[in-house]
């Protein structure tokens, strides 16, 4: 049987109908700071794999099968290996511990920063500067919620300068500062990222399933993106631009990650199992991000992970429950809840309200459509013109549209987050917010959380004004943001475009049901007096609609979701607004924003869900083609250290075939072109006799030269890889796709028989 | 290269270390009914695989990808077609939709029919026979629990045939029905087993796990194994045998899931798909065994399934849910609740408590050892010994056994789901049960849910020692019952266990709190007056753990437990005891009850999670070994009819490899035994001209046979596979074994070079 040719990764990838990537090439994130290169350290002693190139799973596992042997066997002949390979077996789960708390105390100390500085865009804290506007106004003694806000320990800019907290002077000066501290945070921000660390920038996910998924892009997970990002979310987050740290939230765990992995040789020097690691960090990420440790571990199952083994899914949880309750003991929202949105409903739900919950699954996957088209447009722009060249000017105009626009409207004023509480919140009879405003009627008394359905007071209706406005600006503006040189989730926005959506629709059936009692689809489920519909719920489940339709995830969100409300009534209205928010996306482009970015950004990126559905052989896709010369390969006993070091120099291929001669063509195995590189450099400087005509030998017997005969031999069938992957050329290219998925090879041998 | 021979799946499997089956063979389930082979219909049209053989998984997925290929190009043509590729696509969810729904209904059924059938061992309702005690007593006016539970409409046996409900008499009297009730159940259940479907005994996840992992094992989720094990899972549990229904109604749901599969032949008619489906119908029988659907989805990922991909999660997840809702639906408990043991609990967990959790861990873990080595040990000796044969006998005899020891004490009279319910509970001021006897303070008036540590009553001392005598008898007959042959899951037992070793320790650690205050340990978290100590959720720690110890899940038990709390809060005391017994566990034994089971029966599963330690190359594992005759190979242009004929006759191989001559043995392809067989057998009786020296070609070009020459040859290159999988003799056995494990291969081919 003769080697006829052979496929690697990047072909496999290639052959996937891909209508406008048809030239792509490997395009690495721009390097722009020179500082870099001295500050981050490349992972330590992986000489094997360079930058941006695909690692070979099946080698790393045979890897650490072999080292875990060797353990084994040391471990029985004394008492110190014995505890030296216990510790080797419980390094996994120090690893996790550690991220655990690393990714927690993060998140606690992000949110505490984020809600200061969010809040010192507008005032700042007299009795401590430090405080953000709750933490100041939590030992006053006014009893309201509303009272309670306007505190007097707590001052808005215009009234500490000026003495007037009233009157259009304080609010074009309030106006003016808001727009001045938002651009500052959001320079200093963008020029962080731009002077220290580049990989800091957008929402990480994509690189990271990327590398997940077996690809080396050196520095991304390093120290120095570790802290850079970490403070450039803070930065980018107050800065009031349309973006949310969930995203980098899970960059910032893989850091973690990747950080402690540098501790343990296990990991270190394995890129195999650094990535178990490294999908365990990212379930705490976003089990800190959320509060939702199950959910944080099914995302990264589903979303994120590539080669995902049951050890790693209890390891995953382990640390995703560290995390969250470090978080929880640092306690940033100060009410002792895990989860960022706490959200407790009266009423149940009833069987026609999954008319608007299905409706508002359309809107979310049309949203989810409109968002990646734009954004993915927009960022192909901006990496083809002129606009990538001046990330900070970028920036800085966006911040300042966001924030000029912001201020004037109460709902894009604040942070994202707490918007997004307060549209999930129900209305309690306490509640003093414009979305409750309702004319209550005044001989009612009933207890506080069985409120009857009310009318809509003015402010209602003022609110909904503001938040149709808010609803356009956001979905604009997020459009341009999502991408720029800065730390950008968009978790959040996308959340935010929802419940505003949900809320409004909310709205409208709860008055159309308090309005229309006699309605034939509202007679049976809505009496009057009754309470029957929650605008809350709507936004919630709006919100996972417009998540699920940017992001495409199914079971992770859903069980967030679940984790934040807390029980399983909920469910069937978030399943049915998830279900057809990614049907209807999936009806316009199968691919979600983090595979759309992966493909803009031309990483080679196998994705486990993509169907293969094309009708070829290995022989079909094969290189060479059969129009080109015939494949490279090495003879085992007759190629000399020159014929070696000229095919080197001349082709670029990751490795080359060893066969018994040229006219038989059977193979014996492969060698990797950097090893064969390394062996013929160490073995001209350190062996003697080794020349240009020296013979290569890759077989087993010594080769019997004559003593005297002047060029030495040069052995290489150490280096030899002695079971390369082979195919037939009849297989199926499904079959080698799956091989490829599956068993993550690098390259693939082509034999044919006869 | 040369073929040199090849592995198959058994012979994978073999070389794991076993030390105990060295010379097993497949054992398959004894048949003894014969009235089944005319009642079962096997799989329609799964002609080509044999019964106890293992499906090719990468065959059956190159057969969907086919099919599907096809549709998808047909659908281009007409309307009718497009509507016909849609109904395909959609009939996964269809069949998801169905599984749930019969899976919740007949959950349902069963936890009605049992409720009502346990309670008729003591009694009947007089109102209306078909009323359990709990439905018979709910519309009496009795105010407290006590009361309730001697309404007058409720007659016990003795009460109703005499006239006297106390005294010896009828003590008597009721103790022998209730012995006469529970042999009743069990003989008939045993006897419908034994007639009419003998796959119906024991958990059925043990072959469960096999199935999905590839093997095909006719009849064993058909239709008549669905009925018979419902109707007899019904009748075992109310026998008060010391057994489950969760283990069971997995398969139960999966025989659901079987059914539905023969509805569209996307599934029928591919083993691969079919087994996708099977895993989501697993997923929605834990769904609804324990009201947990995120823990039945990661049961079923976890525990259960082999091959499950991302879309295999979120349909099951939908299965599960379906499933849940339909039970919530029937409302079985008359509560709204869905899961089967609700728990609310008042005070947190303090640090100090961690201690006793972990020690109820390593209870757990050997219980789990305990239980598993002295199961195997007894099914072992029921295969081997005469005690096999009596299978109807030894069901009558542990009855009894189980009935007259479990009679006189009220913890183990009861159902065994009834028991831990009582024990996870907490102590409220309502609660009427001995355990909560506790001596109150009467001049304390504090809310009901907020009650602070009391002495214990007399009570409480009394109900320890029935508790300590509940724990011998469980642990000693659950050995011997798991196994018989009759329906028999051992959750519920498992957990009944650990909850009442659990309580025990609660309340011993509860009553030295309140003992001793001024001890050092209890200083600090546990004031006088104060409510630290829960002894019920000491009980479902111990639960966890002793579930764990015998299952060895991990990631699914702590997130079924935490959907039974419905809270992050006890999530921690959760994993260290099932952390703890799992390690505990791990030290005497790898393998769980499942996987015990599935070693004791011989069946061929390659477990996902074995570690392949040892150091052999692929030339030393395959067949045929050096001393042994070469393989047997056909060539692809000189072998005739009737060699082929003698060849298939002499052997048992599943296949044979075709190369190109005897001399260079240049493999060409792979043919399976079963095709050849019948493609000869259809040549010769369709095919003009084929007789016993007719030449079998598998060449691609027609052969230049002259007209004249009388045999007509045989052309069978359609029946060739052209892509069989190869490896070289110096593949490391690791690889090879992860190469089986991940495309679910049947064989390979093993080649040298030169």
């Amino acid at each position: 049987m003769g080697i006829i040719g052979s496929i690697v990764l990047h072909t496999v990838l290639r052959i996937r109908d891909l209508p406008w990537l048809g030239s792509r090439s490997l395009q690495p994130l721009e390097m722009n700071g020179n500082l870099m290169d001295f500050l981050d350290e490349p992972f330590p002693d992986v000489s094997t794999y360079e930058d941006f190139h695909t690692i070979d799973w099946l080698r790393e596992k045979s890897r650490d099968t072999d080292r875990h042997r060797k353990i084994t066997t040391k471990s029985k002949e004394s008492y110190w290996e014995l505890i030296k390979s216990l510790l080797d077996a419980w390094s996994g789960w120090v690893v996790m511990l550690l991220i655990g708390m690393l990714t927690g105390t993060l998140a606690g100390v992000i949110d505490l920063a984020v809600d200061w500085m969010t809040d010192l865009k507008e005032g700042v804290c007299l009795s401590a500067f430090y405080y953000s506007h709750e933490q100041c106004c939590w030992t006053s003694n006014e009893t309201t919620f509303d009272d309670r806000d306007k505190c007097p320990q707590w001052q808005k800019w215009a009234e500490l300068m000026t003495g007037h907290s009233e009157g259009a002077g304080a609010y074009v000066l309030n106006y003016f500062l808001y727009v001045l501290w938002a651009l500052l945070f959001s320079f200093l921000a963008v020029s962080l990222v731009r002077v220290f660390a580049p990989y800091a920038c957008g929402s990480g996910i994509p690189e990271i399933k990327t590398i997940l998924s077996g690809f080396i892009i050196r520095g991304y997970l390093g120290k120095w993106t570790l802290l850079i990002k970490t403070v450039t979310l803070v930065l980018a987050v107050s800065s009031g631009l349309s973006l949310g740290k969930e995203g980098p939230l899970v960059h910032v765990a893989c850091c973690c990650g990747n950080l402690f992995c540098s501790l343990f040789s296990k990991y270190s020097k394995n890129e195999g199992k650094r990535r178990e690691v490294l999908s365990a960090a990212a379930a705490a990420g976003v089990s800190v991000a959320f509060g939702a440790p199950i959910g944080g571990v099914l995302f990264s199952l589903e979303e994120v992970s590539y080669y995902f083994p049951l050890k790693t899914l209890w390891r995953s949880f382990f640390a995703a429950l560290v995390a969250a309750f470090t978080l929880r003991a640092i306690n940033p929202f100060g009410n002792s809840r895990l989860v960022l949105f706490y959200v407790e409903y009266h009423t149940p739900w009833y069987m026609a309200e999954l008319v608007p919950f299905i409706l508002l699954g359309v809107f979310g996957g049309l949203w989810g459509t409109l968002f990646i088209r734009g954004n993915i447009a927009w960022c192909r722009r901006r990496k083809t013109t002129l606009l990538g060249k001046y990330p900070v000017l970028e920036v800085i105009v966006i911040t300042g549209i966001t924030a000029v626009l912001a201020f004037p409207n109460p709902y894009t004023r604040r942070s994202t987050s707490e918007l997004i509480s307060e549209l999930f919140n129900d209305c309690g009879a306490l509640e003093s917010s414009q979305l409750c405003d309702y004319v209550n009627n005044p001989n009612m008394s009933r207890p506080v959380d069985d409120i009857p359905d009310r009318p809509a007071g003015p402010g209602v209706y003022s609110a909904l004004w503001q938040l149709a406005l808010a609803l356009i600006f956001k979905i604009v503006i997020t459009i341009f943001t999502f991408g720029m040189k800065i730390p950008s989730g968009l978790f959040i926005p996308s959340m935010a475009v929802g419940a505003i959506a949900g809320r409004i629709v909310g709205i409208a059936v709860e008055q159309m049901a308090y309005h229309h009692h006699d309605w034939i689809i509202f007679k049976n489920w809505c009496r009057p007096g009754a309470d029957c519909v929650t605008p809350g719920l709507y936004a919630m489940v709006g919100a996972a609609a417009c998540l699920g339709g940017v992001t495409r995830m199914t079971v992770s969100l859903v069980v967030i979701m679940f984790e934040l409300t807390g029980g399983l009534e909920y469910i069937v209205p978030l399943m049915a607004a998830a279900v057809t928010s990614k049907w209807v996306a999936d009806a316009f482009g199968k691919e979600g924003i983090y595979e759309s970015h992966i493909q803009l950004n031309g990483y080679p990126y196998l994705d486990v869900r993509d169907e293969f559905t094309h009708r070829t052989l290995a022989t079909d896709v094969m290189r060479p083609r059969r129009s080109e010369p015939p494949l490279a390969v090495l003879t085992q006993d007759s190629t000399t250290v020159e014929d070696v070091e000229t095919l080197i120099k001349d082709t670029d291929y990751n490795g080359f075939p060893v066969v018994v001669s040229r006219e038989s063509e059977r193979l014996i195995g492969f060698v990797q072109r950097r090893e064969l590189t390394v062996a013929i450099k160490t073995a001209r400087q350190k062996q003697d006799g080794v020349v240009s005509s020296s013979v290569v030998y890759f077989t087993e017997d010594n080769p019997q030269v004559a003593e005297a005969c002047d060029p030495q031999p040069l052995k290489l069938r150490r280096i030899l890889n002695l079971s390369p992957f082979t195919v037939t050329d009849h297989t199926p290219m499904e079959t080698v796709v799956d091989i490829f998925r599956k068993l993550g090879l690098r390259q693939c041998l082509v034999t044919r028989s006869g």
